[in-house]
């Protein structure tokens, strides 16, 4: 078996070896760009750490890891575009460095590049990874649409909204956890198991991000805190703490949401999180999150592997919860 | 043999045949929508064609041509997109319709839609399709980026653009034909043949596009005549043009190239069509389509079918050199 560490540092010289120096450089410069600006590259591991539960050769599995990583840098470029992103991992987004025209076509071809590196995975699995990964990509397009749409909604509820994540960011944690397991030779439950087990984490791993973006610490998390405040974005504890409030905090989390202005930002945020705080929706999005990893775990307990094997993905499971970033 | 019209209500009948009608609908109802816009379907058209030149059985290749058809429907709305157009077969384009964010979207779902069509493609050949189709895609949007280099480069020369239009249009005629003959059971040296006829038909087919765009009548062409020279795109003509031109025409040019007033528009038209006729561009445009077109029909007289079997497709090449539309 082969540790997380060594794992990444198969996936970064995997990256690093991909050849984006080619012309028209206007096409290819921004690919190189956004995957040169790092990220935690759970995906691929994911991919690599399932095929290595089976098989001590990940080798056959590395092509299609890279597929999936490069498809996920993808959708982070298409979505700051529609984001109106300026920034992503502390540096600018490609449609601030270059323009709106090349951010898309960039992505268009990324896209294309995602499916060529796919289309590697060892031929006796290619059909049916090929079917999966397709699945996939257009489950998290409609994950996207349903947050684009829950933005012009007033009554979302909690479970529209883990339907949606479960779209937007779960599926392609099982889909990488699944694609895996198959080049390693895992058998069919097996593999359904990790994938249940992605998509448990998957959601899990949303609602933390949720809990970061209000209760984060700014010098750590990357992002400024409260952003999701400030565009009212419908996440879990925003949909809770509507559900929950009561009189005077039902009319000023309503006054809240209806103000946009941005010199009142630093109270808006203030004062969402004091509702927040007031109704207890952190704890009720930790009890949550905790529900969906127990159910992640239960599902990793039925994979048929000796404990000790499955002990990495534990771990990675395990601090992916406990991280502050 | 099934006969071009025959084959056409087939390919029309698996577009309507696609379920489209599926949640989230604002993700999905463009798609529906540009589908329906219709389009003279060549591309499926040839991929049935040059299977039938093999096979009587032409059904194994009709999910190939279908992909193919929605990924040249998805380069089309994303190229909207990029060049701010309005209007597409007499209808708004989906940025316009819907926005820009459902049109980036709705482009994303629908790359993977041709994917997941390409994907059924029988599975003997099912991995050399996915590599040409893939490396064809990627090769439509190096031309994509190229033209628009071009627009802010004042010396394209001729080569330059056909090998821009033989990625932008071309090779998608050639991958339509190589993976129909593929399905079909064509040997190796008739499915390059078929290719080859393809990329010199597709040339062909742009120059005759350039031509029309100047020289159509607006009543059949479908479009405005002289939106290439209102936006001094660098097609053919013009590159000749510049190149020809001396003295009184070159300054001429020169003048209406760096106008854009909108008001003055029918003039600008007007004056760089004259400058044409004076120079003789059309006939040279007309000479290159000739050479390529030419050139076509000896790769098609090359593949080893009976001639009566080829008719069909020298009678689509003339059709379409000859259209006016």
């Amino acid at each position: 078996m082969k540790s997380i560490d060594q794992l990444t540092t198969i996936i970064h010289s995997g990256i690093d070896k991909i050849n984006w120096k080619k012309e028209p450089r206007g096409l290819y410069d921004p690919i190189d760009y956004v995957l040169s600006l790092g990220g935690k590259r759970i995906r691929p591991l994911l991919t690599l750490m399932a095929c290595n539960l089976f098989s001590d050769n990940i080798q056959p599995a590395l092509n299609t890891a890279l597929g999936i990583e490069i498809f996920h840098n993808f959708t982070l470029l298409h979505d700051d575009i529609m984001d109106r992103a300026d920034v992503r991992r502390g540096q600018l987004t490609v449609h601030k460095k270059w323009n709106d025209n090349t951010a898309i076509l960039s992505g268009d071809v990324m896209q294309i590049a995602s499916y060529q590196f796919i289309a590697k995975t060892p031929e006796k699995y290619l059909k049916q990874t090929l079917d999966l990964f397709s699945q996939t990509a257009a489950e998290i397009c409609e994950g996207q649409q349903y947050d684009v749409d829950f933005e012009k909604r007033e009554n979302v509820t909690g479970d529209e909204y883990l339907e949606m994540i479960r779209l937007k960011t779960a599926v392609l944690l099982g889909c990488s956890l699944k694609t895996g397991a198959w080049i390693g030779g895992a058998g069919e439950e097996d593999a359904k198991n990790l994938y249940d087990f992605g998509i448990n984490i998957g959601l899990a791993f949303q609602l933390k991000d949720d809990i970061l973006d209000v209760y984060g610490d700014e010098s750590t998390f990357g992002k400024k805190i409260g952003g999701d405040i400030l565009c009212n974005k419908k996440t879990y504890l925003l949909i809770q703490a509507i559900e929950l409030a009561k009189e005077n905090d039902a009319s000023e989390l309503k006054n809240w949401l209806s103000t946009s202005d941005p010199t009142s930002a630093f109270s808006k945020i203030n004062a969402v999180t004091s509702v927040y705080n007031r109704l207890g929706v952190k704890a009720i999005c930790e009890d949550k999150m905790q529900f969906f990893y127990n159910k992640g775990i239960e599902n990793l307990e039925k994979v048929s592997v000796s404990e000790n094997k499955k002990q990495e993905l534990r771990n990675l499971a395990e601090k992916l919860m406990l991280r502050q970033e």
